[in-house]
């Protein structure tokens, strides 16, 4: 093959939001399939938020990016030679060539596509792994029960849409965040969402209590950030928090203050608010339990006493700078008179 | 009675730490218990973290103060005279009396207490709201499996002290937090728990890696801020982290940076990480589903299309700044040669 092969490079970390000079390009020779490879062309590249954090280099991604590597990326592409047995030369595929026009795959993790079902451009989309995002983080994590109110940021994008989609197929009540009037009035038009709430224009947190006036049942957070932040004000009672994008952090230099969130998805973990006053029925329990314990002393506890009434600010401002040790307690007045 | 009724009442909103003088104190008349009161002698004040939050004169408790008013606290009282038919004069009871030696009750939410079953200072620890709140959160919300690593911060006070202890009795490994070399020796040597960190020496994070080299698969959080950063960043994989105190933001005048997890305990909600890949194994299901609704007309979605591989950075750029409108996608080649 003659053709020459256009590729986009990275050219160094960006500082804050990228910029175009972050970026390179060149020309190479297009490379030909060895035994058990295709060669594809580019069709279409899928521009997603979270190269941005790819680009920083750090050590979530298995991507690790040098000055003047191809951009990575997911692309729409069609096989022009094959020496892999199940990819036969003018099929679609969903495959990773990154930022250029051609490039060779073994095929592992490549989805065949049949652009007689749905553009194929949807496979980058809402049949792609967006979609694939919006559907999985609703349908089994948030799992909205009809009539609660699913609120959705990024709304209009890929995995938001389909989210909010999904959860009013669910029979959720659907309010969206987005960045503009203009999307805004596409999500409750075309999206069918409830209503839709500009994140640049006024109190984000006041605008959602009037937009969800039952408080948030479940929120597909695809931000972070200030609009996390906004969100939490507003939950109901055991509301679900679905943490999947953290686009304002992505182009931080440094993380952004307060407890990373990051950790939490990546370990799939979860975290859950605890209040004792919805366990007071457990009261015996706890006490026969761990009064058992006691007395097979395997149980043991410690307190910290200060004598006297007038002493009681002075160890409160004690345990309230950690120098207690045990449990903090005044004695007030003897035990029998 | 003509003895008199020493009180320690609330003068200010404390700034940063609390001082001795956020507080004041006075000397009122003993009150004459009502038909269906008591009145009940202070023995016991138990001196828990949360109060620096109620001095905030935050909406989240019910109880506001105003300078004068007797602090609020929960105490071991024992009955000195009683109108009310279920409490005899001699009755031992966990009453909140607050920061004063004498106070009446209608014996709304009074627990009893028989002291020839445990010392009644307990009824304010280990027996008590700090315990129930330490075996709620394990057993209910943290539910540690044998085997597993439990992490308690603040583990030689009454909660985590209890949160240890019960997880060490549900088979699990149990690594404390605490700030000091003797409290982490206690942890170890009295409380039997495999290991203890001190978080006021060298670099928590590592030291938890090392504490934890399995990762963390249960925190039970007792102080938020640095700690819990810390942890999350050692969080084993489906890792549940119970948010149960806050005490680094109660002595914050503002709230601290990021999102606060304070509305997240008090919704009692449940935050989860979403990571796409682990839900591959449903792409085919969300094609089906999905491409259905699309069929129907009932679901919709927008592509915002860049020509050309050349201006990929320039749309990439545009996508980080919330600016595009729909999935951004590059046209790299025509779809059909």
């Amino acid at each position: 093959m003659s053709e020459r092969n256009h590729r986009i490079t990275f050219a160094r970390v960006p500082r804050g939001l990228p910029v175009p000079e972050d970026f390179g390009s060149d020309q190479t020779s297009v490379p030909a399939p060895g035994p058990g490879q295709f060669l594809s062309r580019t069709i279409w590249l899928s521009l997603d938020p979270y190269y941005r954090n790819v680009m920083k280099n750090s050590q979530i991604y298995a991507d690790r990016l040098a000055p003047g590597d191809v951009m990575v990326g997911e692309t729409v592409a069609q096989v022009v030679e094959s020496k892999h047995e199940n990819f036969r030369v003018g099929d679609y595929v969903a495959v990773r060539n990154g930022w250029q026009q051609y490039a060779l795959s073994d095929g592992k993790g490549v989805r065949k596509l049949d652009p007689s079902l749905a553009p194929i451009s949807t496979a980058l989309g809402v049949l792609g792994m967006p979609g694939l995002t919006g559907y999985a983080g609703t349908v089994f994590l948030g799992q909205p029960l009809p009539g609660q109110t699913f609120v959705v940021s990024a709304c209009t994008g890929p995995v938001g849409s389909t989210a909010g989609q999904v959860a009013r197929h669910m029979g959720a009540r659907v309010v969206g965040i987005a960045g503009s009037d203009e999307k805004c009035a596409y999500a409750v038009k075309e999206l069918g969402f409830d209503d839709c709430v500009n994140y640049r224009d006024g109190d984000l947190a006041e605008k959602l209590r009037k937009a969800c006036p039952r408080g948030i049942d479940v929120y597909f957070d695809n931000v972070g950030g200030d609009t996390l932040a906004a969100v939490l004000r507003n939950l109901a009672m055991q509301a679900r928090v679905v943490l999947c994008g953290m686009i304002e952090a992505y182009s931080m230099d440094k993380p952004p203050p307060g407890p990373s969130l990051g950790p939490v998805v990546g370990a799939r973990a979860t975290m859950k608010g605890l209040v004792v006053y919805d366990h007071m029925d457990r009261m015996d329990e706890m006490t026969r339990v761990i009064g058992r314990w006691m007395k097979a002393g395997t149980f043991h506890y410690r307190e910290d006493v200060t004598e006297g009434l007038a002493h009681a600010p002075d160890a409160f401002c004690v345990l309230m700078r950690g120098k207690n040790f045990g449990k903090s307690l005044v004695r007030v007045g003897p035990e029998k008179l």
